[in-house]
């Protein structure tokens, strides 16, 4: 057996000693005589194992009492809808448009109210995140919505928008337990954990409690789509994706291992900063997000067109990076098919020494290539 | 290491070859150097997986081509909402009300249209399968929809109702894959794979490609709710729950290599026979489902309260009953929370020897008790 550095967007790396723990577990749960995967979720002992995460994830985010933590399904691309139909009480949102995902939430919104562009920055490919000091959001807003990194280009909001005192809710999925956030100043976080937590399949939803629709508004709402069904019933008003949720709680803990999230900030903070004073002193390689925009996550490149004039000569050369890192045990650092170039997504399961790897090669192909 | 013959309903046994594949790949598939967890959906590896797992699919159940399989996400539950959503074209839909699941999945319906109860077992909780030979179905109605075996209850359809000429709609979860059916007499079949067939968070739908929102349609379904969507992107319009996915592939495979399906069915039928013969002539234990309605998968039982005559003895006594049987390594035999005494879920995976065993064991408690 032999592992690759994975720098795949999502799914996505994990860690090894959590994947060793489902295999030696796979047969027989610690002597339940069965898989976490044949138990009936009505069980004590998955009932432990979705407490135990619960708990796991409330310490870690530090997350208040007033806070619902719901494990759901459906992919953060049904909370898109799902998000409205619960909150827009006033059928009206503000959108701030930062890249694909942000945008396809916005497009759910207008089955349910009016769907308000706050901001965007689609005018320079999502390189960058608008100032949002000072956004044109009125009262009859009932949130802000923001996707906080942005996946496919690489971004992260530098600090959170001034939403005049309305709701947050924020799109969290590639970011999700990277760093600390601070919950109280969220309506509502979620995150798809398919990128830095788990298995696909679960997705994570931190909702302030006073935001849950309510009995009478719950007629209104199908049932599954209401988050009041899943908040009411822990998460487990019908079979949850269980498990999924017991390899997001082994992940839990081994986050808690390394010291928690302040601890995994940090060792995301050196991996980035490896690959980002690579990139600004690169003369082949070029990273395509403004410096204050950047995330910690993911970190799209390109070779440079302004070194490399011709597009056809570009393109075959970010070809050949490619293909070559792969034969080296670099694996998908293929940029998003809607943008091209490359990209290295450095989720917390990725080790130092896979950045290592990856700015060893770029140094090796740009003296071989320039 | 020991593994216990678990009866539980769902999630439920998977065969152990399955497991132990899935264990021995968990942290490097294939030589791909990575877990199927985290591989990019989009990945050449993953399309192989999801590919043949839906050619497996449709070899076992004989899908004609004008079919789509769909591999989604939410549970079942999400399609009680999602089936009206698509398919209630004229707002209005007839049900066959046979259990809790199909009684909930006519509460969704009312959320879209005009929901009809064409026939009902409620009277004489759930214990029988109506006659639904001439159903007051009319020609404004859309579908007509069953839940073709009922987990909770143990009965499952003698044979299919009349839908006089109307698509039919049925909610296989607890019988998917048990034995063969004929997919052309169906508009849509779909089934929580945590059952028969998989790890709880995959839903699959078999649908017959007509029957798919129109372009002008979807206009007014919300992306992730409309099945067009899905069809239109192999399943994969969103990240689905990879793992879960390749865990059915691999179950595919082992019915296979089993013989199929009739040869599931053969062994079904064997299984269900030993314990439906003990029912059949036990004093202390009472089958409670009429005899032309009995689910192959789900045989609930009780203490014969004609001859345990006090309330509390019979509790007591079915309290015993699964707490020894617990010690004997016959798991989650208790019956659904709703309806109390005893359950067995013998499923494909469910091997003849826990059968076997079980009937020892009953008869045994019958001696020592009566």
């Amino acid at each position: 057996m032999s592992r690759v550095y994975n720098f795949s967007a999502g799914p996505a790396v994990l860690p090894e000693s959590v994947l060793k723990e489902a295999a030696a577990e796979m047969l027989d749960y610690r002597g339940t005589g069965m898989s976490v995967m044949e138990m009936s979720h009505r069980s004590k002992a998955y009932q432990a194992i979705i407490d135990e995460a619960e708990k796991d994830l409330r310490d870690l985010m530090n997350i208040p009492d007033n806070y619902k933590v719901l494990f759901l399904q459906g992919g953060a691309s049904l909370e898109f809808y799902r998000i409205p139909l619960n909150f827009m009480r006033h059928k009206k949102a503000g959108y701030i448009i930062t890249g694909q995902w942000a945008k396809k939430a916005s497009k759910e919104a207008k089955f349910v109210g009016d769907m308000v562009v706050l901001a965007s920055s689609e005018d320079k490919t999502f390189s960058y995140i608008p100032d949002c000091s000072d956004l044109p959001i009125t009262d009859d807003m009932d949130y802000v919505y923001i996707c906080q990194n942005n996946t496919i280009y690489g971004t992260k909001f530098p600090e959170l928008p001034n939403t005049k005192g309305k709701d947050l809710i924020a799109d969290q999925s590639s970011m999700f337990l990277s760093e600390p956030v601070d919950v109280t100043k969220y309506g509502m976080i979620y995150a798809g954990v398919q990128k830095n937590v788990g298995p696909a399949g679960v997705v994570i939803a931190i909702i302030r409690e006073d935001l849950l629709p309510t009995e009478e508004e719950s007629k209104n709402i199908p049932t599954m789509l209401n988050y009041k069904t899943h908040a009411d019933n822990g998460s487990m008003f019908n079979t949850p994706n269980c498990y999924g949720i017991y390899i997001c709680g082994k992940v839990f803990k081994w986050i808690k291992s390394m010291g928690g999230l302040e601890a995994m900030k940090k060792h995301n903070e050196e991996k980035a900063a490896i690959l980002y004073n690579f990139l600004d002193n690169s003369k082949l390689f070029l990273g395509t997000v403004e410096k204050n925009s950047r995330s910690l996550m993911n970190v799209p490149f390109i070779v440079n067109p302004a070194v490399v004039t011709d597009p056809e000569k570009k393109a075959a050369l970010e070809a050949e990076f490619i293909a070559q890192a792969k034969k080296a045990g670099l694996e998908n650092i293929k940029g998003h098919r809607s943008v091209g170039g490359m990209r290295a997504s450095i989720y917390n399961a990725m080790p130092i020494e896979g950045v290592k790897a990856l700015v060893a090669f770029m140094e090796k192909f740009e003296k071989e290539n320039l």
